[in-house]
């Protein structure tokens, strides 16, 4: 599991005194190479922190040779001072392992509008570069969490050892390994999370950038626990094609996208407070992105994921939610859309149809919501949470 | 207060049976003219019930005499046989009162998805006729009332008794009154209510239409308590004429704007749950849609919400929000933002401005955030709550 079972990486993940708690609060992960390739995608909101705004440039290039991590302060809105803030933080990690700064990604994740404590956080650089170790991607995981109930962590293998693919290019085992953070916060472009994924495929720059932007499209886009977009969201890919295999684009898409669905799906487990995870799947839609904005539509109700909590099929908050969608994002007829919940098609042709009382939410965490618009052939599935009181309570009685 | 101040109507609230708690359920508001000018404004969700389709033909040719308005069932996702209970229903009051069903506005509110207990509903209807009184407007706005804690009405009254205005047009008294219900399901377009307003001015069907859309887009359209827009929002004006006093259009727009705003700000003071209602006012945009859109996202967000709540000015989470904002809708500068909160600027230039510990959110229940966006002269303030354990609680422990 982790970022370091693909070879050539360590990671390291230590406690540097930036949360109050004493937990473990920053994380190292370094590529050993041959190759140092990276690709980056950030958040879309047009409030970034300085970490977001270095790091994009940082993988600009198509290199990095590490990631440096802070759990305890989201160095947003903190002006010039957090900018430099940053920088420094990049040259201290560039310094101590003997790499150039602008080769170092640093993501933050904590409070918005203030500043970090750096004396500590340059003396956990200093332990955590000390703690590095091959092993050491459970730790680095662990060090990011900040509302997690517990780390995420994924390994995605493929090939085989001393096999040959037909074409020659995939032969042999290579896998992608990754850890993410985010509990709350998490909405569409991108769900509020950082996540380093590493990979010992042999991979182009350009190859690895494409494959991130698919492969987060489709999953961690598509998650949306509370319609808040995040201002340090942050994926990152690092490629040490120590397997010495090479995997087309399209393998390693589909391996990059199984990572970040498995994440993904671990990040809507975890979400704060919320006692159910709901797949909305929308079907018979005219076009992809119109089934994305239905889906949304109903992950963004309040008063469906209350219902939900409740343990409530309370269809009619669905297809009210379905209806704010603009007829020209998504063309369809009201009274022709169907609304299946865990199975049970309580909503027929836009009015009542099975009992509702037929459906058990109360079984099961995870509850899933057909809506079928009969408009056309396309489909998209959308995951979010229910709206609980510990949801309520986390985000009230804490400042995050 | 309420719509039988204006002189020329009557009305009445009744238990129908409708609802299992036995409470007031049916109000008939009906208007003895001379005139019967009436206009409407709907729900811009495509799912609509089955009364707002009735009603959106009733006042398409500017005349009303009557309004029916149930609280123990929206009749929405109900299919035909909904719409033909909203069709005997009108009927019915037509019938009792001896106008056209054509001049019989329909409105209904409570869950969706089920149908309405016709019998008992008609039942209510003869009694309401029977209680039809001119003092009954009271009566009528707690008959509306669904998870309302108490009665919303409005009276504004415009002019002086025999004085005349400068050009003759608004010589004496006139007024306009309302009454509004309305507690959850709070949205833009419309918020989720139901709204009945009378005056006794002499007004055409044109000008009535030009006020009621001109008023509702800057009152109604801008309080938002929880993101989820109605399937059944309906605001109606009926105009008597009996005053005999014909105001201009501007005078009857700023009156029923009047109106509209006092019945929008009760809305908000009652919404289900909230401990705060929260005024979010965005300055220094370029555009009046531009500083709407800005505001409305910060009134959209969760984790805000759930801050205001907790008495935490969290300004990274407004500050996150304002940052969703699509450029093309808003053009700003992130580094230019200010944000003050309760007259404390917490946020100077996208980044920490004033201690945030100076700001008492626990002192009231009303919260302002103003948002100084630094890139031009428009402005617009949205209305929202803050989101509390009560809000889930009555959203996820009732079908409402």
């Amino acid at each position: 599991m982790s970022v370091t079972a693909p070879a050539g990486f360590r990671a390291a993940g230590v406690t540097a005194g930036l949360k109050p708690s004493g937990k473990p609060d920053l994380a190292l992960v370094v590529n050993d190479g041959p190759h140092h390739v990276a690709a980056g995608v950030f958040t879309s909101n047009r409030v970034v922190a300085a970490p977001v705004t270095w790091s994009r440039a940082v993988v600009g290039d198509g290199t990095a040779h590490a990631v440096v991590l802070n759990s305890g302060g989201a160095n947003a809105c903190t002006g010039p001072e957090g900018f430099a803030d940053t920088h420094r933080t990049a040259e201290h990690v560039a310094e101590v392992l003997g790499v150039s700064a602008g080769d170092v990604v640093v993501c933050s994740t904590g409070l918005i509008g203030e500043r970090l404590n750096l004396p500590a956080l340059l003396g956990g650089v200093d332990a955590a570069a000390a703690a590095l170790a091959a092993d050491g991607g459970g730790a680095a995981a662990r060090a990011i969490m900040t509302t997690d109930t517990h780390p995420k962590e994924v390994l995605v293998t493929r090939g085989a050892a001393g096999a040959a693919g037909p074409d020659g290019t995939s032969a042999g085992a290579w896998s992608v390994g990754g850890m993410a953070k985010g509990a709350g916060m998490l909405a569409p472009g991108l769900a509020t999370m950082l996540c380093v994924l590493t990979t010992d495929a042999v991979v182009e720059a350009a190859d690895a950038d494409a494959a991130l932007r698919a492969a987060t499209a489709v999953t961690f886009d598509r998650v949306d626990s509370d319609g808040c977009m995040s201002t340090n969201d942050t994926v990152v890919l690092l490629a040490s094609g120590a397997s010495g295999v090479a995997p087309s684009r399209d393998e390693l898409t589909e391996a990059v996208t199984a990572a970040c669905a498995d994440l993904a799906r671990q990040l809507v487990a975890d979400a704060e407070g919320a006692s159910h995870d709901i797949a909305v799947t929308v079907t018979g839609a005219s076009t992809e992105e119109a089934a994305v904005a239905v889906a949304r539509a109903v992950t963004r109700s309040n008063l469906f994921k209350a219902a939900v909590f409740g343990n409530d099929p309370n269809w009619g908050r669905v297809l009210s939610a379905v209806g704010t969608v603009p007829v020209e994002v998504a063309p369809f007829e009201a009274d022709a859309v169907d609304v299946t919940i865990n199975g049970v098609m309580v909503c027929r042709a836009g009015g009542v149809g099975e009992d509702r009382s037929l459906v058990d939410l109360a079984a099961a965490r995870e509850v899933r919501v057909d809506v079928d618009l009969h408009a056309g052939a396309a489909a998209a599935t959308v995951w979010t949470n229910d709206l609980t009181h510990d949801y309520v309570h986390e985000n009230s009685a804490y400042s995050t």
